[in-house]
């Protein structure tokens, strides 16, 4: 029943700080974790992205340990993969980028491998607007599901390009920041609304440590984000949000609004993990039994029982 | 079943200012939300505050209409009412304080009538903290339930006062920023551990437009706040939020974590009908349908079913 899932993204090395540490040269990149989440589910997940020389074989090898396609990921032989350093503050909801490295980046064309171009599924990661829709017009078939995430910085610098993405895709993943740029609207259930006609049939408003909110039509399902007693470092964790949202539905083949609410509470849960140690390492190492536990942990956060006069008794 | 509730804290004049309009001399005060959010439940609610001269005579016929008994509310000759203006930036979640006159708060010295001493739920509004002990000492005997708001202000000017209040209630509501201070902790799960350490058995951490946590031991809940289409003033949301919360509890006498649940819910079914229009206006106007429809919001928003294989299956 599962299908396969092209991710399309950076792969790169990061700088870290947080208020618990340190790290630098952490192998990091929206692709990175978006495919590792996905991979959870043992799904046929292949990557287009590029690096430079300098990225390690080692973590080449774990992207293959984890059953995830990397033909496509161009290595540029004497040039630098993508580097970004960043700072968090105390709250860790905001950061500094204090560093931002084009390098193999600046001249990326992404080519989509014969073997990627009948993908079902595509997560197109956060890259220039020009960029994704490349890859869309690689592939031969339309793909069942197209989703998008996208930043604010996009929407100052190549707003007609981001514009013209939405009508070619179905779920748009941006933060409540990016929501209301977007459309010019506080409300974010209007801006929810101005969004959806601008083309995408679903979109996914990300909180960070607020949860996730869907939309679609005049539905609505919000997503908590489980309240952590470790929050190392947050770095990745909307790309696994993203990874594992898109990858659950990849695996169930099914884009039904309610198997949609599963999808963003797998994503959710595999962002929680994410965000437990630095860099890619606790997603490297989670079992299926803790990703169990950490889904009873939701059900358990949100699960209440009102008894509606009007609709239940 | 129906318990009576005492409700202490300001009733007020507010000038507010938001994005969508500018109102003078509005009837506010965190007594005034919380009891009329309270009276939705036809509780056997009483107030104890001040007011003064100046405090209109309609206002207080509509505290009776609801069915709350305003004995309690000192009416302060030849002096004026506590007066607050405030202007809400655009994302409506922050705030500046334009003018505060505390005028008859001031001097206020909390009396509880012989009527209301054998209350047993006690919602000790946001006040100095010294006027809250002093409503506590003055009932017959300790309630069965006491809910107490506060909020940064007294952290830093009667942390003594405040810290002493915490060994004596059951429930404390602060917000995200005022749980960190208090515990001097970044994560809101060790947070609120320290703050339960602190005395309270149960802490409810209020994020606005972000909903609200409820802990108990080692459990936790999470009640999204509705995303609404319009907000128009959020003044009084927390108090709106407060007030339903207890007087829910008040209504079934039932103060299990279950139950807690429940009246989470309706304290943010309350408070996101307050938030609607300029002040009180709203609140005073809700029907049962409304509420009904409004839970049946809450179900939708946030219900999801997944097989978890070890626990289900």
């Amino acid at each position: 029943m599962s299908k396969s899932l092209l991710v399309i993204g950076t792969v790169a090395f990061d700088n870290l700080e947080t208020p618990f540490g340190k790290e630098d040269m952490v192998v990091g990149g929206a692709a990175t974790y978006a495919s590792l989440a996905a991979s959870y589910f043992r799904n046929n997940t292949k990557i287009v992205s590029v690096v430079g020389e300098d990225f390690p074989q080692s973590f080449l090898d774990t992207f293959r340990a984890k059953g995830i396609d990397i033909e496509g990921i161009q290595i540029k032989k004497g040039e630098k993969s993508f580097f970004w350093a960043g700072k968090y503050h105390m709250d860790m909801n905001t950061r500094d980028t204090l560093d931002t490295q084009l390098n193999v980046l600046a001249t990326f064309d992404p080519v989509v491998p014969a073997s990627y171009q009948n993908a079902d599924y595509l997560l197109l990661g956060n890259l220039m607007p020009k960029l994704q829709k490349r890859v869309l017009e690689q592939m031969q078939h339309r793909p069942k599901l197209v989703v998008m995430d996208t930043m604010n910085f996009w929407m100052e610098t190549a707003w007609d390009d981001l514009i013209d993405m939405l009508g070619r895709i179905d779920v748009l993943t941006i933060n409540d920041e990016e929501a209301r740029i977007l459309s010019k609207e506080y409300s974010l259930v209007k801006a929810a609304k101005k969004i959806m006609a601008m083309g995408p049939k679903y979109l996914i408003i990300k909180k960070g440590e607020n949860g996730a909110l869907l939309f679609h039509k005049n539905e609505v399902f919000y997503a908590p984000a489980l309240p952590l007693e470790e929050v190392f470092d947050p770095t990745g964790a909307g790309d696994s949000f993203a990874g594992g949202f898109i990858g659950y539905l990849a695996k169930t083949d099914n884009i039904s609004f309610e198997n949609m609410k599963r999808a963003i509470i797998y994503g959710s849960a595999l962002a929680s993990f994410t965000v437990e140690k630095f860099g890619t390492r606790r997603l490297l190492e989670i079992s299926d039994a803790e990703v169990e536990e950490r889904l009873q942990d939701f059900v358990d956060l949100v699960q209440f029982d009102i008894i509606l006069e009007e609709n239940n008794a």
